[in-house]
């Protein structure tokens, strides 16, 4: 391929990173992403070109990989994200979902959402499940099989399953991608610099060392 | 009671109807509406003031209400809308959620949100679900518990359970109150002047009439 | 024109499907698309690049094609919706326009915009215009020459011309494309299952052909 | 009246200035402010409770206060703004309207609107309609009778009726109260101070203060 | 006074908390929040009616309370937060201020603002300054007076003068209430489930109740 | 290069200037625009493509330029605005920024942003400062240094140094992209019809030419 050509397939490239800007109004009934452009590009794009309308398919709209819970992490946590990424129907409409489940005594870690409110139904299961607000007041309860809770926009949550047998929530969001900072690995594995840390928790120095270690994203082999 | 006093509570009352003018991103953590000032005023409110902060509980962020179907109708649904109404934690949140029951056989009629995109989560059956988008093209399909799909905002969508045992829906909207048109009753059943449906539809004065006594509310005793 | 350089051609053709996310404040002052771009490309674009500034003149901001009438349907009813793709000017500025004309006794069947308000302006001739609320109320009356109406957001309106002459009306909105959807062909004429149909409306399978054949959109030599 | 009671009366006087937040997506199908309680309080209120809804009627919706031109000020402009204070039904609805008549010769001066893009419909007559861009650019062009012109959000724009009769506008609004500064009297007869006018004109002390003369509201008797 | 005023006087102060439900565009100049009916009422108050606009003066658009540093924390920190509740000219227009002084060696723990953006100006003072994204990454540096730093939305941030002398910054946000949370008081001084903190940062129970004494707010006297 | 890939390098071109179509909320943590793409094409652009997140620097997200003031104009006002064209990390976030300086007796002249509403912040120096409203009521006072003063979005402001020393004032906007338009220039130095100037201001065609002169952009050499 010649040089120009080269340099093209990087400007396309570049261009399927454009960003779409906000999570508002749509001005179309939709648009479904084009995965073949990501597939040939061999690249994650965060946005898409929109698929001619004529190609478009009711799969498109509809998404079937949470029938099954995840990977379980150390904590007994399984989560998946569903975002325009994996069910491309959701690109543009300002929503995304998640399964998450719990295994006995399993933890979600306090963590937030900086883009959206959640919605969480617990299938079944018995959860302890709650948010801090701006004054630092939590609120919490237990909840079961069927019941609701919402978590408001950015602020911290948390769940824990306290019943005797596996949780299974879902949860829903008003943004297409809500982000996510888990407290834990934000905080103590993401680089911040020691001494700061330090002051912030009030922790001494080897105190600050564990908790990087077993935050620190690759702990393989250390 | 003084005459001075009514004027006043009927100020109060009317200063209840308030219209909360957006579904935007909230500008505090919450604000859960004082529904004993709805009480006392024995009125639906469109919206209500933010409980003192104090006052607010872990349960006004939690809702049992559907846990169990709601009740049926003739064409074999049950639903119940989770709105501010009944979930005073959704308030100002810019969600709400609902539950949709549907017997073997039964529907969804074609209906809309005019405020709101639409998840569905079948949890249990076997569904026939799909909407139209503004070129009059229909994507449907028969989804299954487990899977989800998505309506756009604003288009008409429908449901029929094509299982053999009674399914189990559950939508979240991005928005507090996404409203609700349902085709059959929305057009046969308000009111629209007969001549113009006779065209619209190509039907008779008497196939209107019919459509008319079988889609207006009251014909308790007709 | 080498198979490489077809691909890049794909890509871009591609590429300008890229969707504008939303309908609110533009972060510039205008963006006028290049349709020459199209042009090459022999294709509707759902969104163009915006033009160099230097090349923008002041015909991008007018509009001239609703001076006339345009074709008017079997029930009396002349459409032209004025959206970005035709008046490059409103792109990304939140508003489009439509000429309505209505012939004696034509009508405009119930119908929505699933993504704005739309405030009518009667110029000439007399109109029962109206629409429906979510609680399947209708609010309609005879609007006469000089008259304005507006229909909120997503919910279904209709409008019928019950004078002695044609009507004219002008209809403007608060998206950029605000989608339409008519009741009869999007539930006749799209392809929604038979057997949801005849239960949503209580018509028997033969009606509902009958239905079919009216609003299905390929009538042509059946 | 009883002191209490007075003080009262203030508080709910107060609480009627109670601003509508924000333009964006309304939360219920309407709201139509009730004008009795403003009428009892004897005060422009800014926002009013909504009425009951089974005390709204389709007069809510239509507006008549158009079908003739308003006063004819100096320059030959005559202009209705319809808002919400005269249109009820427009309330959080996110758009307004208006009449503007321009006699022969007639000039609607430099404005801006800083809180909505507008689209003018020049119903009869030959007007000189522009706007100027962020780089001072003019976009300027003579429209005729069924020619629409956009003016994008915040943009200064003007409009010179430079035919042989009196020309007729209409011009519709992205947002319930789009705001308006008339660039003469907003800056010549508001009362900024004199150097900074000087200096920022060019202009000499008596010049400014012809200026001044000319735009200050109550010149009457002076 | 009667038990009948009682009654008005605890439905008007429920009023007084109606919810501002968002922060986008202002659909008027500007709302002066009436701090006299707040006075009155001896409560804080979540949103305020509107001031007359004739009883509007410039200073209700002016706020001097930060050009001194507030009082300084336990790690050197002093912050100011401007919102609308001591410069009522904020009220409605999506911004709002702080300023904040950091001891040479004093920390801005980690912490994130539910509901904005924030843009950082450092007027004097050697500042290590940074934020965490959803993917764990630390963008981080050493920031000097006259330099700027954006921190995105909702995502955690932190700042430590690593200068020798004291450090002054100011910061601007795109929401009237941005809300905080900050790390170690949110997650350990706000009563979070032991066992799940345990869980979560693989502490010791001792450990976690070592970190709920440091920031657990009524220490007094324990 | 061929005459195919010409078109391909036209069409690229184009594409770059595909806008951001609003300033709401973001969807990702944030999207550095890939200024390298801009460098090979030599073309100001109005969006990039976001870079890939494995590229994106600290330095993305801090900003250097505005630790001097800018160059001084002949009234005294050095302004240097700071958009993601010159700080990338502000693109898709929300905010923009500004340094203004001015001398003794400087002034900022009267001016006004379609898109933002702007908080100042004046750090050093005495200057008057103020607003117009949609009434033309006049919000101004001399602010010093450490005071702030807000300018809500889209009505004209100014500013005057009225003190003994040089100014230096800092503006945040919650916008990236807030425009402007400076009224003598925008009205006398940008082309709007003569005629329509001199009754819009009640000057004569002489006195209008003059204006024209002193604010037309290419007086070089006149």
């Amino acid at each position: 391929m010649s040089p120009q050509l080269t340099v093209l397939f990087v400007l396309i490239y570049l261009h399927c990173h454009i960003a779409l800007g906000s999570d508002p109004d749509p001005v179309q009934d939709f648009c479904i992403p084009n995965l073949k452009v990501g597939a040939i590009l061999t690249a994650r794009l965060d946005i898409l070109p929109c698929k001619n309308a004529t190609e478009v398919v009711p799969e498109d709209f509809v998404f079937s990989g949470i029938r099954l819970p995840g990977n379980f992490s150390d904590t007994g946590l399984a989560s998946i994200p569903v975002s325009p990424a994996v069910f491309p129907g959701l690109n543009t409409l300002g929503m995304s979902f998640a399964r998450v489940d719990l295994k006995v005594g399993g933890i979600n870690p306090p963590h937030f959402h900086p883009r959206a409110t959640e919605i969480v139904h617990v299938v079944q299961g018995q959860v302890y499940s709650g948010f801090v607000d701006s004054a630092n007041r939590v609120f919490a309860k237990v909840i079961e099989g069927g019941e609701v809770m919402v978590f408001p926009r950015g602020l911290v949550h948390f769940q824990m399953n306290v019943g005797k047998s596996p949780a299974t929530i879902f949860g829903s969001f008003n943004s297409q991608n809500p982000g996510m900072q888990r407290i834990p690995s934000a905080i103590f594995g993401s680089g911040i610099d020691d001494e700061l840390l330090e002051k912030a928790f009030g922790l001494s120095s080897r105190e600050i060392g564990m908790m990087r270690r077993r935050f620190f994203p690759k702990k393989v082999k250390s």
